[in-house]
């Protein structure tokens, strides 16, 4: 319980840093701070994954990982598995997680829908650092309908 | 294992986006990180303890919020107890730690002493919070003479 508590507060304190100095943002502004939490969860993703990885057999192929991400490193970072995993098997994935660990503290339902994106940008680039470490390029985004649900949407740049 | 990993990687990131834009910094802007990095820890410090104190009985005095700092805070923050408590009876106590987890991912020795003061305001904040939150005012400053060993002295202030 601890470590949650340590990290999801850590969590909340870096997103109202980087968007401190921002109080009448325009659209631009909020890209930046979204490009900035995106590129801290990037490099911590490539860290983590390395950790996580170390003694796994290697993996067969894009779905494969994509399992790793969603059973092995999201019970690692947010403390559960992802509820639904689906896939066009066109190098798209779509992530549903119905309790969204960074979520929880808000209040369920649609008050505060607005404000998601800041609490998940971090988080997305968790994924696409996790997934870049292990070989895939990716762009991943995130999605909330209802707090404290969230779909991340992770689509796989083939070269 | 992955719980350390994910708290330590999110706090370098932390650090250098603090520090980021200061690359060419004096003095006065050298304070102001160190401020907002200790800042961030205060408020973190302030949520943890509520949660770590929900069940323990209620402390005698200050000593005993002390030892329940180097001890049960510790080890949910940075995994391990505090290696040394000393007091002076008068409201000074410093703390040793002889392995801290934050800087254990740097070569030990004397080599890089001068950043260390980066790395150590984020927890200087985590214990001046988690005092403030018990009722006990203080200063709390750190002190690396050989890393990863780390002093932190915690002077509680008298009203």
């Amino acid at each position: 319980m601890a470590d949650d508590a340590l990290f999801e507060f850590l969590h909340m304190e870096m997103v109202s840093l980087v968007y401190k100095d921002h109080a009448s943002m325009n659209k631009q502004d909020r890209a930046t701070c979204v490009s900035t939490l995106e590129g801290m969860g990037f490099r911590v993703g490539q860290g983590l994954i390395e950790r996580f990885t170390k003694d796994s057999p290697s993996f067969k192929d894009d779905l494969d990982v994509m399992k790793f991400i969603c059973k092995d490193f999201w019970i690692n970072v947010f403390r559960k598995q992802v509820d639904n995993l689906r896939t066009n098997h066109q190098g798209t994935y779509v992530l549903q997680d119905n309790k969204f660990a960074l979520l929880t503290q808000f209040s369920s339902g649609k008050q505060y829908l607005e404000d998601a994106p800041k609490y998940l940008a971090y988080s997305c680039g968790l994924v696409r650092g996790a997934l870049s470490n292990l070989g895939m390029d990716s762009v991943v985004t995130a999605e909330v309908s209802l707090m404290p649900s969230c779909k991340f949407q992770v689509v796989i740049q083939k070269i």
